[in-house]
């Protein structure tokens, strides 16, 4: 089948790849429609490694993904050749230890999409377990589909927050990350959202998702603590995400927060922090740590489908599925004016 | 001071009554304008007594109030003359054991508006601590404000329920706290309110809030287990918010529970029902129960002064201060279409 | 192979019975050893049915269950032949949707040992999932592992309890799991429990499991709520666990509490108890249910391998397998002073 | 009155004292009869200074106390003259914002005994609310009442904790810190500890607590994330609690935890760690931090009184009252077979 593959560091190709799948009872067979391109994908393309994790082999890019269904295993009750669908990209082990107490994602077993050397998605077709793959409700896009996975970061940093509806929330960062946090923060019981940045499109956009409850701050000019020190009374945040993966960002995490607040940290900084602990003990922080996502794709698309998150404005760019070399080429390099781009596949 | 007093059963009057009160250093002075018409006013008007409480002197009616402050004391930082607020009816001993612990709303010792002997808030000024005085936000009106008492049980349910974003719930009764409940459960990060009543105009008030979000389900025609099996293929309800008080409702709760949801009881039944304690077993439900609130008046004017509630299509009927007499008679017989009454005085 | 088999309601026999079991690679084999007695064990004798469980064809009984391990499938790693270990009876489909959310105990298509049509363990070996099966700790006997059962029911209970070290706890009912939930409750962090029962011997033997913690009460002639406000200076019981099934208890469940506390429900009353609604709220009580356990076998093991739990004071009653048919007998008619009797199988 | 004065910087004496005290309603005297020499009234003695506390006046030290009532306020109830208590060394303000929600102990309005310029507790006779003093259980002796402030650090970050029966914790660090914490851990539920140090004289008397369920480590020799994984076959420890302070106990603290662990810091580092964010998030740890403690003293007596938890090997010297110069003069030198040092006031 025809795929997306990055042959080696700066070199994507989009050519056959044989990829030879046979659905189990438990599987659908999915043909893929939406991809969206990821700060990972652009970066095993940029830098060819993310961690131990290094690509050897020609590898087909792309875990965000949405399609329809073509095939579907004789066990599965709950979907059918022709709905639209997303798609977790995590596979784990159900019988590992971290399976079984419901924690999923913290499976070391499992097999991620586009992550060396497990090939991603941006391919015609892919076999996929049923339980990992989800109908799009009524008025949702396929493209919205493709908008879940980044938006499950956000979902899950939002539940581990335990929100007390009516909370004040941070959102130090306004990239891709910091927008699906702000949006399920708000989503999910958050009177406002103080978000982060120092580009002031970023901070635009991100007002833009809702002008009334969003409020933005550019850390270049203005500190974050006193804003939220103003909408206080003093008091300060209930909760701060993290979701920029900046080094002083999470060093400055605990200034804006309340006492007996919550700190989430999204974002992956590439250095280590220095680690203000007694700023965090003279408040009783609790700090939450999220990797990926765990039992949250339906209510992603809960909210989506009544209306209440909205990821259509995140989707700025589209390219065709043949383009896709030249997608990654600009990806590289994205306007700061853009947040999400994706790869639509011919229906 | 003027004042709308419960002389005895049936006898409502508006005269003068003495009631002097100087305000502390941490109390404000408040021209009260707006008061709504609670049940438990009404309760006492019919039949002079809720439980052990008892009217054996003419009272004060009336706890759910705002007003605009006319004298704030010397140790009042965050509240200043002209300030429209509203406030918490009911002041605990903060020394008390259970207010130290933060749950001041079980301190026995509470004092609260218009529960026998303590006069309420309808007369032309009260003094009343700031701690319990909640400046309304920039957009929020009196009569809104008058809303945050009801609302705030509401609120309090959700905080209770721990919602998790996307969480489906049911609110049984779509009476004045049903809806209040439902409000504040969407706003808290469900994706999904099935509401409950048998009274149709009920009903259509209730889903005229939020129609994309709120499912009305007659239980005199439909089983609502029904209706939320098909929602979720058969999986079930992540919540039960019980705000009718029917003792069938209270019986029901576990049906539409999912393995592992949660019940939060709020209405407060006249008798006692028949508890099916296997059902709630074998769904490992978790109950939770709530009286009256605490810390969320502040929570509810965040979420309505962003649009996030908006409680204003409850206010469905205004009487003026010196036809209180006539409010209350109508509201002993409050018509279907009635959600709720409220009474304004003079500026 | 031999079997304990109850072939109809009365009648029990040791005798051969073809189980054709092959292990898998993710099984094991057990040589059986001890098997205790259960109160399910001994309704299905005397009754034949369990609610909506009826045995129609001659079953294995038993499912309290310790052995040695004689076989080890291929993908098994942390057991190894003569492995002495105890066994969760039930074992869950690990891709249904409560698995996955690490609710396995919830998930209705759990097979379960002694359950109709299910085979229990009272037989010569079984083969079970090695995920199942738990290697004890050294100085745990085999006859304390075939109490691991009973036991884990306390412990999800006292987990469900989410314990602050130094709670007071109240347990009513003094029978096998009343026992076993005060002792988890101890070694959960309780500073002390308050036992109830109407039977003397039975608070005796509750009393002797750690004279300086348990306070045994009996019913009949003192109220609990009396020793709890004298213990409390009138505020009540942190926890109240409901093991004894008895209607009364359920309902008087709330009146030790204080305000704020949780009430654990771990008996299954046979008739709907008249529940006081109200009577939990004005102390905002939080009800937990259980249903079996999840995830516990190796926190029990752990604690009895420190020496933390000691279960030996409650098996009082030891009987040969070849005299399995007088045990359920006498089982029947169990005197007071006996707790857990067990079958002792050939080495 | 006679106090233990600190004159300035490495300067007491033990002189007379005006400190003029009249108990208000709410308030009892008490005779105060032991003191624990805490590392802070050392840190104030050698270096004058804790960050922003500054000793500027003479100072009496000392806030580990216990003593007898010797006067009573008219509003108290559950004190009588007579009665052996211990106290709480800090008051907050009741009405703060923090103190409402139940966590007084962020009070930033708290007033702490020998927080400068506050007086401490080694004096004849103190002043304190009836609240904050609570009477030691039968059995339980002055000396242990005065080890319950310390002990109270190890309750709270235990309670903070969320253990779970049976989990196993690792304590970082062996000093009087640790070992309160290793205490708590054990009677919060925890089946096992593994207690970590550099120097064996702490790890001896750690390990003598309770020789089957404490493992002690020298991590100057062994890796405890070896050992960890040896005892759980490679899983990891549910909880770690960090009770040293050093910057590389807190940088290594997330390498025994297990997938889901809990990470519990008591100990206030000097300098700031790096903080290896991701090694937190591919674990999802859960970072609570603590602040003194709340709330826990009737709990840690309710576990000393039922002999669930036992201070008095922690209790290593003993000063009489005139020998406090000395005492001082010893405790900054403090050898490591000690753990704790008290004063004793006459009789």
């Amino acid at each position: 089948m025809k795929a997306v593959v990055l042959e080696t560091v700066g070199d994507v190709s989009v050519r056959d790849i044989a990829i030879d799948e046979t659905p189990g009872p438990r599987d659908v067979r999915i043909a893929v429609r939406r991809v969206g391109i990821c700060g990972s994908d652009v970066e095993y393309y940029t830098h060819g490694r993310i961690g131990p994790f290094v690509v050897e082999e020609p590898m087909v890019l792309g875990h965000e993904a949405s399609g329809v269904i073509t095939e579907v295993g004789d066990a599965v009750e709950h979907l059918a050749v022709g709905d639209a669908v997303c798609m977790e990209p995590g596979i784990p082990d159900p019988n590992s230890r971290a399976s079984r107490l419901g924690l999923y994602n913290l499976d070391p077993a499992v097999r991620f999409w586009a992550t060396p050397p497990i090939h991603g998605a941006l391919r015609e077709t892919v076999v996929h377990p049923a339980d990992f793959t989800f109908k799009l409700p009524d008025g949702v896009s396929l493209a919205e589909g493709a908008m879940v996975e980044p938006l499950a970061i956000g979902m899950h940093a939002a539940g581990k927050a335990q929100i007390t509806p009516g909370d004040l929330a941070v959102v130090l960062g306004a990239g891709t990350i910091g927008m699906v946090t702000a949006l399920a923060a708000l989503a999910g019981g958050c009177s406002r959202v103080v978000i982060t940045d120092v580009k002031p499109p970023k901070l635009a956009i991100a007002a833009g998702l809702n002008p009334q409850a969003i409020t933005p701050v550019n850390v270049s000019e203005t500190r974050v603590a006193d804003v939220v020190g103003e909408l206080t009374d003093g008091w300060g945040a209930d909760i701060v995400f993290e979701a920029s993966g900046a080094v002083a960002a999470v060093e400055g995490a605990f200034e804006p927060l309340r006492p007996g607040g919550r700190v989430v940290l999204v974002g992956m900084p590439g250095e280590k922090p220095a680690w203000d602990v007694i700023a965090a003990q003279i408040k009783e922080a609790r700090i939450e740590t999220v990797f990926r996502y765990a039992h949250v794709y339906p209510r992603a698309l809960a909210l989506m489908g009544r209306g209440t998150i909205d990821v259509t404005p995140l989707i700025t760019d589209t390219f065709a599925f043949d383009d896709a070399a030249e997608a990654f080429a600009w990806a590289a390099e994205m306007p700061e004016t853009s947040v999400k781009a994706q790869i639509e596949l011919p229906a």
